[in-house]
């Protein structure tokens, strides 16, 4: 067996205590793959008091990043305090003295993956997230080395377990978006403030890592169009299951001759879609390639040990690159300049619900317009209701620009017969 | 850019052109990746007519073994020339020259995969068989890098796409097996002779180089029990729908402490349950961990260029590892002596149709013999058939194991009541 390796965790949280427990617990395996002892040594804490009692006496519990980050023993440095400023600061730093950076915070790689990076490469240092999408699932891996002699075109994901949860709530057990939210808080699904989550920024940040490992080109947060699930209205979800279709928080990007679009939005999946039966707190990501086709990862998205789980797959790859002395060498730059797709010109189908005057000829009248801008129909509900005298009519589309998809939402806001556009989201669905 | 690389492929079938035109279509990717020039420099094939103009000036055909295998120039060999004992020989060779290896054989690799794996790190060659398992998908490294830190307990996998599209087929289509396995040898998902793969063969091939690689044990293809789907009578998929279930040829690995367990057998699969939404010729393999939880791996599982995608991961492997200069490393060798579970003591639901005679009494006289064993049921079709006076009913029950249910059928057999079992299968649903 060779020398101890010392892990570093900065912060002991949801992910920290998982990455402890999984050390502690699986000696035997990590060993033997690794021909030496992996030991966590420091932990930096907040409250050393809070936690004197949860680890033994061969790590040490800190208040001062310093004694985690400048320490000659330690190897390894694992980044869970989360957050963008703090953590960002401690990996320069950490990386600057030599070590090796395995971090689950995708809000710091969205933003400063392509600086962290550099900063690697200079220090001869691995700097590791494979943690920050998916949780559990091996994703960023699978992409960069399983598809790595392949072209990816689109990547479509469910890569936010919090909103996934709540809209299979709504879906499937018909519950509000407000009664979903509450339980998914409960449930420890959903954070107190859950804006990161609903809104879908914490699905773009995501989303732009993948994208970046994709299409091996500098995406930036910036260029994500995101719109998220809050208030989402129930009878949306019920149209949709009539239809044959389930929402989800989908995030796309895809790539386009040399051009890329990256977005999340709440999304109308053909019941057919691998993605569509991925339930409550898990997420999928699927993976068209030019020479592969279709594959799916599934898997936990978040939660302590999953999450860990994630963590230790690239502390081993830390530790196996360290023995073969062969550490800060696998990162692989951007190969093209960026170049972003005009949304506009995005192909999709759509799902648009109208509120039109009970009158006739009112659906004849909408029928028309959309012909006129050679959008089809491959779905219809009209609905009439007597006592409001307006008529709600639900359609999806056939494929069409998002561009002329506007120009229809237009029309149908000046048309005479229409009270007004209720809701549309884009649907995806024949791959 | 560095030195340029040759690849050599032993057999240019189906595989073997998809790699050669993934090397000469995507040059720009893999050049960024490994800062050289890849060319596949030596074919070897059996007809050198049939294939001089499907070849550039850059790529020597050869029917002479000794061509590719004991070139200097040469340093990656891909074998693709399939069965075992000439496929052994070449690869022994070309490790014993200090080649590279990389095959998608997995006939070869579950009888032989221990000894060339000896052979292999004794050359420090690098011997990786990706594409052996699940055609595209990037499973092989997910397990065994992705996981590296997780201890895997389970894995039910769809390994074998001519069985899952005839089963499709069966259950979705309502095809008899005859006219399914005819379809599907039409549209080349069969080979003429399909018995490798309607008996389960393959599968259980697949299942010991993922059964090894999960559990870091030198499991055997003996060990394995299979049976296959040959025959199967469309009526028991039929009276699994009405039941909520359905049918797939499964593949399961299981640890229980330190013993496994791997089968290959058609199953009735809970509809819930992930995997019974995989259709036609695609793959998944669902892989439950102590830590992660459960993750699955879903897409191609054969074709050219899905395979050939697999293939070159495990190209571009090498070539990275040979820049770094750490070919040969990365085998982690078993870590537990060999222990199987006896098959007897295995636990599950099962499905079991019987033929009763028509008479007052007979369900008592039946759900008594199974109340006697303890084995209680979760759902029951019963159905009358006054011309034959003969009901047949259908059980599924709760968990027993798997002696305790063949005690049921050997009573069920000396019952006065029953005319005969007709048919019982696995049943997987609740993970």
């Amino acid at each position: 067996l060779g020398k101890k390796v010392n892990v570093g965790l900065l912060g002991f949280g949801v992910v920290g205590s998982g990455v402890k427990q999984i050390i502690d617990n699986n000696q035997e395996k990590l060993q033997h793959q690794l021909d030496c002892e992996i030991n966590v040594s420091h932990i930096l804490v907040r409250n050393l008091e809070k936690y004197e009692n949860m680890v033994g006496q061969s790590t040490v519990l800190t208040t001062n990043p310093n004694d985690v980050i400048n320490n000659d023993t330690i190897d390894v440095i694992v980044e869970v305090v989360g957050g963008v400023e703090q953590a960002r600061e401690y990996i320069l730093q950490a990386l600057q003295a030599g070590k090796h950076v395995v971090t689950a915070n995708k809000d710091l790689i969205a933003l400063h993956g392509t600086e962290l990076h550099r900063i690697a490469k200079e220090n001869n240092c691995d700097l590791f997230y494979e943690a920050s999408v998916g949780g559990g699932i091996p994703l960023l891996r699978s992409i960069s080395d399983g598809l790595a002699a392949d072209r990816i075109h689109k990547i479509i994901g469910i890569v936010n377990g919090t909103t996934n949860y709540i809209l299979t709530k709504m879906n499937d057990e018909s519950w509000t978006y407000t009664d979903a939210l509450q339980k998914a808080q409960e449930l420890g699904f959903a954070e107190a403030d859950p804006t990161a989550d609903v809104e879908g920024l914490d699905a773009a940040r995501k989303m732009v890592i993948l994208a970046r490992l994709a299409f091996l080109m500098d995406v930036e947060l910036d260029d994500v169009t995101v719109s998220g699930i809050s208030g989402l209205p129930l009878e949306d979800l019920t149209y949709g299951q009539q239809l044959g279709y389930t929402m989800k928080l989908i995030g796309t990007a895809t790539k386009n001759k040399d051009a890329v679009e990256v977005s999340v939005q709440p999304t109308f999946l053909c019941n057919e879609h691998p993605l569509a039966s991925v339930k409550n707190e898990y997420n999928a990501v699927y993976v068209s390639g030019e020479f592969v086709g279709e594959t799916m990862f599934y898997g936990p998205g978040a939660g302590s040990l999953p999450t860990a789980t994630a963590v230790m797959s690239d502390i081993v790859a830390v530790i196996k690159n360290k023995h073969l002395n062969v550490n800060g060498k696998q990162y692989i730059e951007p190969l093209y300049d960026k170049k972003l797709l005009d949304k506009e010109d995005t192909i999709s189908q759509f799902y648009v619900r109208i509120h039109a005057k009970d009158e006739t000829g009112a659906f004849a009248n909408i029928s028309q317009l959309f012909k006129q801008l050679n959008i089809s129909f491959e779905r219809i509900i009209q609905k009439p209701s007597k006592e409001t005298k307006v008529a709600e009519i639900v359609i999806i589309t056939h494929k069409t620009s998002l561009a002329n998809f506007n120009k229809a939402l237009e029309k149908l806001n000046e048309s005479d017969v229409v009270k007004n556009v209720a809701s549309y989201y884009r649907v995806e669905g024949d791959a």
